[in-house]
C-alpha cells in the first residue's frame, strides 16, 4: 500500500521532512499552558457541564448504541510489542456450580481477563504519546509516566469527564465507496470533515467528542483484519492537525487502529499526528471504535448528534483504557 | 461480627433454613419466562428508550461524578478465590522514550491489566450466579456458563443497554451515624427503602437505575478495608427480594463487596438475596461503586435522580464487567 | 503443505479413518490399570532411582546446555485458541531504583508475566488431552480436569520426577538436508527412529527421556515461525505409537510445535499421535524444545546421552508447563 | 517482633547506621570487575563444569526431591507491590471435551498462569537489587534495567548455568527448637554456617549451591502464612556477606521470603544482605525454597550433598524466574 502524500503536499511539507511538519505544526497549534501549567485535562478542560446539557437535549428517541468491538481473541492484536488479545478466562462455570461448595444451593462463576489496555476499543490518554520527551503541557516525559504509571495524567484524572455531545462525521458515507468505506491510506482533509458536516447538516462546536467513520472496520469485519490492525488503513490526514486546534473539540475518535491514516503520510514516520494531539493538544484520541450501527441509524434519520459517555476504566496511572462508549440519541 | 436475623424473622423466615427462604422467595418473584424462551436481558428489558428520556431529562447542571473507585492495588481484594487487585503494569515509560527507537522523536508507553472481573466497581452479569445449577430464565447452567465464558448472557448481550435514569437511595445518611455511614451487619429492608425514597422526596419507577449508598465506603476510605472486602458490612436484607421485583426496576448497586448484609442473614448462607436476583429476577447487581461524592451533591441540592450510564466492557462471554458509571445530573 | 500418507498407509490404516486408527492402536498399547487404579504418573513409574543413577554416569564433562527456546513476544504464538506468546512487565527499573523510595540507597525491579503454559518450550501434563472423553489410566475427563484445573494429574504431581538419563535423537542430521533439518510434512517411523539410534551408537532403554531433533527449530530461527508455529512440521509419524509403547520411555520431546508430523497423517485429523500418547500410554511429551545447541555437542563427540533435569514449574493442577530442561554431559 | 542486632553490633556495626554497614561491606567483599567488564554471571562464574562432575558424583539412591513451594493461590503474597499470588486459569476442561469441536474424539485442556515472577519458589536474577543506583558489576542501574526489562544480565543469561553440587545446612535441626525450627528475627551468622557444616560433617567449597533450612517454612505449613511473608522469618545475618564472598558459593537459598533474618538487623533498613550479595557479589538468591523432605533424606543417611538442578525459565530480560528445583541423592 503506498503512501499518500497528496494532503501534506497541498500544505506545503516535505514528505521526507516528518521532523519539520511535527516541529512547525506544534508551534502553530500548542496548547501548552492554556490551562495553567498544572493542568491534567488538556482538551477535556472545554467538555464544560453545559456541553452535557447540550448533550442531554440530543436525546430523543432513547435508543442507545454500544461504539465498542468485542474484546475477545478474534480481534486486532497479534503480538506487536506485547499487544495481544485479551485472555478472557473462567474461575468457574455452571459445571461446578452444581458440587455444592456453597450452601442452600447457590452457585456461581468467576472470570478474570489479561489485556493490553490498547487492545480494542479505547482511549488514548495524555501520558500514551510524547514528542521528544515532551509530555502533556511540556512535561519532561520521564517524571510523568514511569514504571509505576502516569502519575500526573493517569486516566483516572478523566474519570468523571468524558460524557457530552457527541457528533459522528460518517466520511465513509459521505467520500467513500458504495458500501460507505473508504479506501486504505486516504488521509481525510480538514475541508472534507467540514464539508461532511455541512453535508449532514451538523455542526462541530468546542468541547464535542467527534466520531469518524472510515468504513474499515465494516470492511474488517467482512474481510478479517489481515495481518495487523496497524496496516493499511483510511484515516486522518497530518493537516487535520489545525483543524483539531481550531474547532477545540474535546475529543476524537475513529473506527481504525490509528486514527491517522495509515501508512502514515511521511516517509519514514510513525503516527505523526499523535504527535502533535496528544502531548501538544492535550487531546483525547478514541480508537478501533464500532461507529457502524449508529452510522446507519443517524443515516436514517439524518440527526448526527447525540448524548455520548465514553468513560474510561479508573485505571490508576493508566495510559489509556479500553472503553465501551454509549450513544444516546 | 453477629448475624442480623431481624428482618428475615419478621418475615417468618428460619435463620437456619435459607433453602427453603430461597425456595419460597424465588417461587414468588420469579421472573422466568417473562420475556420469553430467549431472553438473555432480565431486567434490563424493564430499561426501555423511554427510560433514557427520563434521565436525559433529570439533566439540569451538567455535573458528572464517576462512580468508580480506583481500579489499582490499594483495592479491596487479597486472593481469596483467585481475587487478586488487578495489576497494571507499563509497556513503555517516558525515559525510554527518549532513546529514538520511533522516528521524529515521537515516544510513547503502552500498558497492560491482568485482573479478575469482580475485582472492584463491577457489574454482576446474569451468568454469575446459579440456584441449584439454574442460571438466569430457569436454564440449565452447565449448559450456559461454560469453560470459554457464558455463551448466552455474557455481559456482552448488556452492553448497550445500562443507560437510563438513576436514582440514589442513601441509606447511610438516613439510617446512619452522624457520619452517614450504617453499621456493618445491618440489614436494610424494603419499608427502609421506600421511607428513604419518600425522606428524599424522589420516586423509584419501573426501569430504574437504583443506587444504595450505605456509607461503607466512606468508612473504608478512612480505616482500610481490614481482612477483606467481603467482611462485616450493612447491605440488602434478604427481604428485599419482593421490593427488587415489585418496584421492577433494572439494577441495583451499592457501595459495598455484595449488595446484600454481611454476615448474611441465614445461618450457613452465602449470598443468598444474589441466588434470587440474578438467576430469577434477572437483576443486574452493581458492586463496590463509590457513591460518596454523588451523595454529597444530591444532599446539597435535594435531587436525588440524574442520568446514570454505567456500561460494562463489551467482553465476550464474561459474567461481570468492571465498570465506570457515570452520573450526569 | 500436503499430507503424507505413506507410513499410515504402510502400516494398513486408511487415511480418511482416523477414528478407527486411533481406537485399534489404543487397544494395543493401552497402559491403562498397569500400574494401579489410582495412578497419576504414567510412563514416568519407569523413570526409577536407578534411571537417575544412569542418567548420572553419563555426566562426563560436566557441560550443561539449556533445552529451552527464549521466551518473549518473539515466540512461535499468535492467539489461536488464546495462546500468546508470554507477556512479561517490569514492576521497577533501575531508573525508579534512585528516587529513594527505600532506605540505605537499596533500589530493586520485580516483573510480572501472563502467559499460556503452552506458549513455548512445555511438558504436556496427562490432563492435556482426552480420548472420547477419557483420560489417563481411563478416567472421566470431565472428573478430572475442571475448571479448577487438573484436580488428581496436575502437572504438580511429576514435580519431583523428571530426572534422569536422556538421549537425543537428531533426525534432522540422520535423514535430513545438508544443514540437518527435515522438511515438513515428514513422517518420523518407527524404523526411523531405531536407525537413528543404531548410527549413533546409542541404545533406547526403558525409562529414558528421549529427544528427538527434526532442525526445524533451526529452520524457524533462520527465517521465522512464519504463520504459525502449529503449521507444517516434520514430526513423529502416528505409527510410532507402538515404538514409544515397546521400548517403554519415560517422556518424549521435539524442537516442534507439537511431536506429531503436520499436517496429520489422516484426513481430517488433529495430533492423533496425542490422544494415544497421553491418555492411553501416560507418556510425557515435550514440545518446542531447542535441541541444536546440545546436538552440535553429540555430534562433535559422538556421546548422544546425558543427564537430564526438566523440571516442570509446581503449578497446582495444570495441565502442562513451561519447563527449562538442562542436559549435563 | 523485635529485631535482634546481636550479631551485627558484634561484628562493630552500628544499627542506627545501615547505610555505612553496607559500604564498608561491600568495600570489603566486592567483585565487580573479577571477571571482566562484560561479565553477566557473577557467581556463577564459579559453577564450574568440574563442579557438575563434583554433582554428579553425589547422585547415590537416585531419589529426587522437588524444592519448590506449591503455585497456587494458597501461596504466601498478598498483593504489596503488586506481587499477588499465582492465577491460574483453565481454557478447556474435560466437560467441553467431550462437545466433538475436534475431529475423532480427541479433546483437551490448556491452561494459562498470570503471575508476578517472585511469588514463589524463586531465583532473584542479577538484576533484581541496586545498591545506589549501581546494578551488578557497577553498572548504572538504570542502563541495564528498563522497562523491557533487565538488558544485559536478564536472567536467561543464566539459564544453562545453575546445576551443580548442592549442600544442605539444616540450621533448623542444629540451633532450633525440637521441630526443628528457628524462631522468627533469629539472626544465622557465619560461625554458625560454619558449625552446622562440621556438624553434618559436609564441606561447603567453592562454586556449590547453598541451601539453608531454617524450618519456616514447616511451621508456615503447620500455622499459615499470618499476614505476610515478608514478614518476621529466621534467616541470613547481614553479617554473613563476608562468608558468602570468602567460600566462594555460586548461590544460596533457603525456605523464606528473603533469605536474610527478618526484621532486618538495622532499623530502618530493607533487606541490606541483598543489597551486597546481588550487585556486589553478583550472587543468586533463591527464595522460597521447601527443602523440609530433602532435610528428612539428609537427616536419615546423614549426607547433606547432592545434585542440584535449579533451572530458571528463560524468560528474556527477566530480573527473577520461578523454578524448581530438583535435588538428587
Amino acid at each position: 500500500m503506498s503512501t499518500d502524500t497528496s494532503a501534506i503536499v497541498a500544505a506545503g511539507f516535505d514528505p521526507a521532512e516528518p521532523e519539520d511538519a511535527v516541529a512547525a505544526t506544534a508551534a502553530r497549534v500548542s496548547n501548552w499552558g492554556r490551562w495553567g501549567p498544572d493542568d491534567v485535562l488538556g482538551t477535556l478542560n472545554l467538555l464544560t457541564p453545559a456541553k452535557r446539557l447540550e448533550g442531554a437535549a440530543c436525546v430523543r428517541t432513547g435508543a442507545t448504541f454500544s461504539l465498542s468491538q468485542p474484546f475477545d481473541e478474534a480481534g486486532p492484536q497479534h503480538g506487536w510489542r506485547k499487544r495481544t488479545n485479551p485472555v478472557h478466562t473462567m474461575l468457574g462455570t455452571g459445571h461446578e456450580a452444581l458440587d455444592g461448595e456453597f450452601p442452600h444451593g447457590i452457585g456461581g462463576a468467576d472470570d478474570v481477563i489479561a489485556m493490553p489496555l490498547q487492545c480494542s476499543t479505547q482511549w488514548d490518554g495524555l501520558g500514551h504519546i510524547f514528542d521528544h520527551g515532551h509530555a502533556w503541557n511540556g512535561r519532561n516525559a520521564a517524571e510523568v509516566v514511569r514504571v509505576e504509571g502516569d502519575l500526573l495524567t493517569g486516566i483516572e484524572t478523566a474519570a468523571a469527564h468524558l460524557a457530552g455531545r457527541g457528533v459522528l462525521l460518517d466520511a465513509g458515507r459521505a467520500l467513500g465507496d458504495a458500501r460507505g468505506e473508504l479506501p486504505d491510506s486516504y488521509p481525510i482533509t480538514a475541508d472534507e470533515l467540514d464539508e461532511i458536516a455541512a453535508g449532514q447538516g451538523v455542526e462541530i462546536r468546542e468541547g464535542d467528542i467527534v466520531c469518524v467513520r472510515t468504513g474499515q472496520y465494516a470492511r474488517t469485519r467482512r474481510e478479517g483484519w489481515g495481518g495487523y490492525a496497524g496496516g493499511p488503513a483510511p484515516g486522518l490526514s497530518f493537516t487535520t492537525a489545525e483543524w483539531l486546534h481550531r474547532t477545540g473539540i474535546a475529543a476524537i475518535a475513529t473506527d481504525t487502529w490509528g486514527v491517522e491514516v495509515r501508512p502514515n503520510e511521511f516517509e519514514p514516520a510513525f503516527q505523526p499526528l499523535h504527535q502533535i494531539a496528544i502531548p501538544h493538544l492535550g487531546l483525547f484520541l478514541g480508537e478501533m471504535w464500532d461507529l457502524d450501527g449508529l452510522a446507519e441509524d443517524c443515516a436514517a434519520d439524518g440527526r448526527y448528534e447525540f448524548f455520548l459517555t465514553a468513560a474510561p476504566l479508573r485505571i490508576t496511572g493508566a495510559v489509556g483504557s479500553p472503553v465501551n462508549p454509549i450513544a444516546v440519541k
